[in-house]
């Protein structure tokens, strides 16, 4: 998204539209950075626009509010890591690994899910957005959807490792889905909060998906 | 705690003590909602002495900033949690309902959540304590002090099922603590967001419990 080029191919958008473009997705990118280190609330609008490097005209040619763009930078957060997965699921199809697995089938869900894993910066985002999607319906609504998008994806995955007939599930997959983003997503807050880095995040969060993984499936 | 004569049954202490301590829990109490309800760095000083019906002078006395007041209400929020899981145990176990079910073990687990099922007030309050324990350690580590103490209360309500032999679990008791409890948590915040009131909130909960809770049974 950051690279003009591939939102215009043909080069027929006038240079101001894409440079206008550019500089949405710069304080975007900025607005994200702030919102996860401070808070909606407490961030402000000319820090957003210093660590961009721009000014407050160039912020409110593109957006009327803060919260206006908090609530498209929600939706693209929760877009990329929905297209994350799903990208995942079909790398993992192309190359024959979710038929090829048996006992680690379940590796293929912590890899998919590893690969989404998010730094520390996405997963303050992520409870950003969530505690004010607890506060706004309009905010709750769009982050429910992803979250339902999101458990989909994962579901395709088990479903076709079920389908594969190499493993039974002992809950519908959709549960199974559902259950294994609420011990990954609940998991990586926990790590981050102890002030793991990255890739102890990773690995605590791997950890913690093995112990219940086994526990879906059918012996 | 907002009961004077509970703190000083004697009555020995000078009756500004006591209004002091009142004054105290009523800021504490009227904090818990404005938090709740627009979050700690939208929530003013005024927004607060407001609905508690004091002056800021009162305010000040007690409290030397809105950071010193937010870290007690969430240690009195975490603190209240674990003795409300604790003081059910206690009643389930002097009850001899411990060691009295059978298939329904889990039930028991799950009373023991619903009880302490929080209202939607509670949940918005956790969930802005998890958002800044993710910013700063300080609360982080209070945090995750406060979740291991929940998860060990839950744990001995699991280790005494076992230990009664009526029911054998695949998971050590303290992970099948954690897993009951992240799914309990992930799921009020889900019903939460989707507009559900309380009963329905707690409904949904035991719902997703009463799935997973056979997971962890050994057949």
């Amino acid at each position: 998204m950051t690279d003009t080029v591939d939102m215009d191919p043909a080069g027929t958008a006038p240079a101001t539209s894409r440079r206008r473009e550019a500089t949405r997705q710069k304080l975007l990118d900025a607005a994200a950075q702030v919102f996860a280190e401070e808070g909606l609330d407490a961030a402000s609008v000319e820090a957003i626009c210093e660590r961009a490097g721009f000014t407050r005209g160039a912020f409110y040619s593109n957006f009327e509010t803060k919260d206006e763009l908090f609530l498209e930078l929600a939706g693209r957060v929760a877009r990329a890591r929905v297209q994350s997965v799903r990208e995942r699921v079909a790398m993992l199809e192309r190359d024959g690994r979710l038929t090829d697995v048996a006992t680690d089938a379940l590796a293929v869900v912590q890899q998919v899910l590893d690969v989404s894993g998010d730094d520390r910066l996405a997963i303050l985002l992520m409870s950003e957005i969530r505690i004010h999607a607890l506060r706004d319906p309009r905010l709750g609504a769009a982050y429910l959807a992803q979250d339902a998008e999101m458990r989909e994806s994962v579901a395709q995955i088990i479903t076709d490792i079920a389908e594969a007939k190499l493993i039974r599930f002992r809950l519908p997959a959709d549960e199974v889905a559902r259950l294994m983003l609420t011990v990954w997503e609940s998991e990586s807050v926990r790590a981050t909060m102890a002030g793991l880095d990255y890739a102890a995040v990773c690995r605590r969060t791997g950890e913690e998906l093995a112990r219940v993984a086994p526990l879906v499936i059918e012996v």
